[in-house]
């Protein structure tokens, strides 16, 4: 049966996924790349292709990584926020075609949620963007048709993952807890009391300093 | 030298250190015991003979024991704030001794921050409640002559604890977090970004469920 999962969601120990002041040289604002280096360390994400030439070794394959790979194993669909999809402002910029590229690293339909839809944007390497104005009951019937009964994943921003999360919709939750206090942004778990209640949780830190918390049901 | 230390000091994964509805009945509010189960499993607290009689087993010996054995060593002071030492309203009531009865678990001199000061209350086993209206640095200068020469702990509540970190007074800090959703109470971490740029953390996960957080300088 397909599930709703969310992979490789960096948030402070404060509970911030995203800082304040976000723009298209800030992506994430004051937090900067701060919440993602566990990430970029692993081979998982030097596989992407992202990471620049001469950049050096092949990234780290320990229990980091081990997470940061389940992003994609099984996934037929993405769903992302406005917010994800570009810096304020991006949806009157008619040329804006995402952060990613010409080869975005979805490489399946993509659901962009925006108020102000617009043509769908087929993309190098398998990935189409396609911009739905739905609620997130609604997105997830489109993205798990398009998923073709693969899984679907939340991909973000921490609005967007509350919301779903609020919904009752998230099937298993990865959460990664970067050791910083980031003071101020976008909280991941406001309004989601007793949420837990719901899940199987488990808690493991790892040598880089994170600690990966899973919801699994 | 004279350290200023913060012990199993518990949050909910959205940062709170205690819930909402505090009363006498209900010392955490809707937080329950939830937040300190970790801890009353472990040795150390059957230790302290706040457990009943035939609640069975010594308690755990584990990485939970061992952290919160530490709350202990060396410790010659402690500060708490008003909201610790007894439910809301107790600077009303003149019979107030504190939640812990004639023998509380202190055993040292322990500071209660208040703007209603009262006299001294000389309890057994060593705890003498010592009753200050003062900022978090000079109730610590009080504090640490009391200790003579050994630590001080902060005993929290959590905005007393955030004072004194947002002050730069402590030493080291043991945070626990606990997996689950509290959605309403008192936040720990409210205004002290890039706390952990002062501090070595380190975080540790153990099989009870909690992550042991540690910030030492």
């Amino acid at each position: 049966m397909s599930r709703t999962r969310v992979h490789n969601f960096s948030i402070s120990l404060d509970g911030f996924a995203t800082g304040e002041g976000l723009s298209v040289d800030a992506p994430f604002g004051h937090a900067g790349h701060r919440l993602h280096e566990w990430m970029t360390a692993t081979r998982f994400w030097h596989g992407l292709g992202v990471v620049e030439q001469g950049e050096g070794a092949a990234g780290s394959t320990g229990a980091d990584n081990a997470f940061a790979e389940r992003h994609e194993h099984g996934i037929g669909a993405e769903i992302m926020g406005a917010g994800k999809f570009g810096p304020p402002g991006w949806q009157d910029d008619a040329e804006w075609r995402g952060w990613w590229g010409e080869n975005p690293p979805f490489h399946t339909p993509t659901f962009v949620l925006t108020h102000r839809p617009r043509p769908s944007l087929p993309m190098e390497g398998g990935t189409t963007f396609h911009f739905l104005d739905a609620s997130p009951a609604e997105a997830l019937d489109t993205a798990r048709e398009a998923a073709a009964g693969l899984d679907v994943r939340i991909g973000g921003g921490p609005t967007v993952v509350r919301d779903f999360l609020a919904a009752g919709l998230v099937d298993h939750l990865h959460v990664v807890q970067v050791p910083i206090l980031l003071g101020r942004g976008v909280r991941l778990w406001d309004g989601l009391e007793s949420l837990e209640q719901g899940y199987a949780v488990e808690a493991v830190s790892t040598p880089s300093g994170v600690t990966h918390l899973t919801f699994t049901r």
